[in-house]
């Protein structure tokens, strides 16, 4: 048993998808596991529906440029608006691959710790009410605490 | 003499070169080093000409998008459509840098691991009969095992 | 204390700049970080104004389509010819968050070792005279060197 921790900076629904895979098959074999979600990484924490929040002109519009939800992510290649994504989601179903939304909540239940990193939510204009529940906020110091005791460190 | 892994997700000429020049340099040094090709960078693995398999119809569509084989990756910037990596290709040639190709060779000369993510694979309706012979074929678990053993761990 | 590596090989500002708070916020925490610039990320240390050096006009080319200084990066997601960029400099200004040249500024004050790729250099065609003052030179194997001594090692 050892720790891992992974930075989700990436906002696409592969590279997000990747992370989750690797998280939750490193917490399948009991290794401690950390995530830290910045920058367009953030999307995938949001909570479905909700946009509230007070935010300036700007925050609002940086904000409204982001997907609003998890299963909404574009993919990082070929996403032909929304086209790329629809049928790598169709094939995943095909094989019997998790959603990412599946993935989220697999990551939760095996006590993935999730962290949202208050620095980017600040520059994204991105508050805690639209972000998903139970999940913890921290900034650089913390992931950097986290890494120093993993023996594996990804940044994707 | 340690070990180092890499993930090769990305599938762009330029992020997969970074990759192997890596991977060549620490082998060089006598370290064991592990690639695992995931995602977009399984096309840096495919067999040239070969495109056969049984797939559907979507796994179909979505292979085809993909590059025939590791001399025609797109660059990450300033593709052009072909063009950047065309540019990129003439200047590494003045530079004495070696293509892709022969980075791969390099890196089985050095006897590297190279692994093909066998979820990715079904995902992306990509079959063992597309790719170069003598990889290996394996998921997370592996991946996970091996980075537990190393001392660096490189998600590219 | 211990020691961290970053390979910044992307040369979006979004990335650069994650990548100069993981390693101030471990500089600040008395970590010895080592910082090794490749590919789109030596765009990061070029000298504002200073575009000389002898090229070959497929170097002038490829050297032509990059950003001219730090504070022109693109961001990687919504650039829109800048005006991504813009947005989130005026946010980072209000959320009172550091640009990207302020955070290099730092770096160097921090004694972070700062590293230029010269075979990245080569390909690229960009000369010693187009980058910064008071950084280092190296290849892959230095890097290497350095990654064996680090506890986290991150490639963005």
């Amino acid at each position: 048993m050892s720790k891992k921790t992974i930075i989700v900076f990436s906002g696409e629904y592969d590279k997000v998808m990747a992370a989750f895979v690797i998280a939750n098959g490193a917490a399948a074999m009991d290794d401690e596991v950390t995530m830290f979600f910045t920058f367009w990484g953030l999307s995938a924490l949001r909570k479905p529906g909700n946009r509230a929040g007070e935010k300036t002109k700007l925050q609002q519009a940086f904000s409204a440029m982001l997907p609003k939800q998890i299963e909404k992510l574009g993919i990082s290649k070929f996403n032909f608006g929304g086209l790329g994504r629809f049928m790598m989601k169709k094939v995943m179903k095909a094989a019997n691959v998790m959603t990412l939304a599946q993935l989220l909540d697999t990551a939760r239940e095996q006590g993935i710790k999730i962290i949202a990193c208050t620095m980017s939510m600040d520059v994204m204009g991105i508050t805690q009410s639209e972000l998903i529940d139970g999940i913890e906020y921290a900034g650089v110091a913390t992931y950097l605490a986290e890494a120093d005791e993993g023996n594996v460190n990804l940044f994707i």
